[in-house]
């Protein structure tokens, strides 16, 4: 296998509903001498795609239901931001310690349906877009037909993890790549059947994007190179488990 | 902030017990030309380490106790493997379909204690490293006095997720890296403050590194330059949720 590189998109101005994020990609990758190539996959974090979808909501327009109420002052949270939670949500997963765990109606478990505040703007919050792999699939064809390339896209948010600390960038949107690499019928050199191997790969390119990324250097977009994947249209949704094969339900 | 670069590291030869593999790992990376350089992180897998450190059992030689032999009759798995699990568990997390989920002694949560019978060869299994923290230090102290530059160094298992399909690689020890990342206190530039941000780079590396190692081809060795990274020696076990905190205990 060869090297993996890493790279990060400097220079993308602020965006705003209706921004052309494939035209504000491949200008900064002109400027900044990074010259996408075949096979390229690019990652955006959550935030830029959904601003420029205008999926912000100024909390003041935000009236709280009697549930969200109840349910923000349990987790001593501010009460529009718990309607919006709950709003984009089909189920509370877990409560307790200010956390609120929820399935979004796009089918992820995480913390405040994905409901974030950060790098958006005073009494403003954000909200993950509405389907994030129809996302993926507008930006890699805008970005395939402009650059005249072949190109994956992979919409990143940051999800807490049980049992572990901290956080990690997965994938909740993707096109031009399946997200996982299926190892069934596989067998390892001594003949032992692979049968439950099935890497993430999308999650994978997700964390790694986010090593160049961080949290306040205003780069939300990487460019990860060299990745040996199949291009597929299953989108992040293949990503999201089988109610009944799932054991934390 | 930097590109980052991920390189396999071809060429180990199999691993034995009693294997020096920060010999290994130098040597190899002579052959291929790569120059480890100061900062660089060094991903090893669990399995090339748990072999060295003799961590590799003839399930031939194990007697399963009467409880091992209830749980494998019921979830369909080997009464001698299942001893094994158990015996490197401090308790059982779910179970169902087929599928264990323990705490292990050293406090992880992953399906079957991590003892794993891929690559290993017939009639064996390979148990997770007794304290894969310091098998991390031991490797980096090893690697840092031979090459005589400052290095960090992870070994990684692949673990499952609730809720998400497909399996990513985390770190179950490092060294010579803090493993998580506090942007607590921080603020982004509309003076929001960051609380809950706390980005978990061990496992970001780990997943990075899995990218150029695969699962077939015998690439148990990764080096990744050019992360931005504190040097702490607060472990893997810094990853582990306090009980107390975690809301899926």
């Amino acid at each position: 296998m060869g090297k993996v590189e890493v790279f990060p998109l400097e220079g993308i101005p602020e965006v705003r509903k209706g921004s052309d994020l494939a035209g504000l990609v491949l200008d900064g990758a002109r400027r900044s001498g990074l010259r996408l190539a075949e096979g390229d996959v690019v990652v955006f974090k959550q935030k830029v795609v959904s601003k420029a979808e205008g999926r912000v909501v100024r909390l003041e327009e935000v009236r709280p239901s009697v549930r969200a109420k109840r349910l923000a002052r349990a987790e001593g949270k501010d009460p529009r931001l718990m309607e919006l939670i709950l709003q984009e949500s089909v189920r509370v997963v877990r409560r307790g310690h200010g956390v609120v765990i929820t399935e979004t109606r796009q089918g992820f478990v995480c913390a405040n349906s994905g409901v974030d505040q950060s790098n958006v703007g005073r009494g403003l919050a954000c909200l993950l877009p509405e389907d994030s792999d129809m996302s993926a699939q507008r930006l890699r064809k805008a970005l395939e037909s402009r650059s005249g390339l072949r190109l994956a896209v992979v919409v990143t948010d940051t999800f807490g993890r049980p049992w572990r600390n901290g956080q990690t960038d997965v994938a909740i949107g993707c096109s031009g790549i399946d997200p996982l690499v299926s190892y069934r019928g596989k067998a390892d050199r001594f003949g032992y059947a692979l049968r439950v191997t099935e890497p993430a790969v999308a999650d994978e390119i997700a964390g790694a994007a986010e090593l160049v990324m961080g949290k306040l250097e205003r780069i939300p977009v990487a460019i990860v190179r060299g990745v040996r994947y199949s291009r597929g249209e299953a989108g992040a949704k293949a990503l999201k488990m089988d109610p009944a094969k799932d054991l934390f339900r």
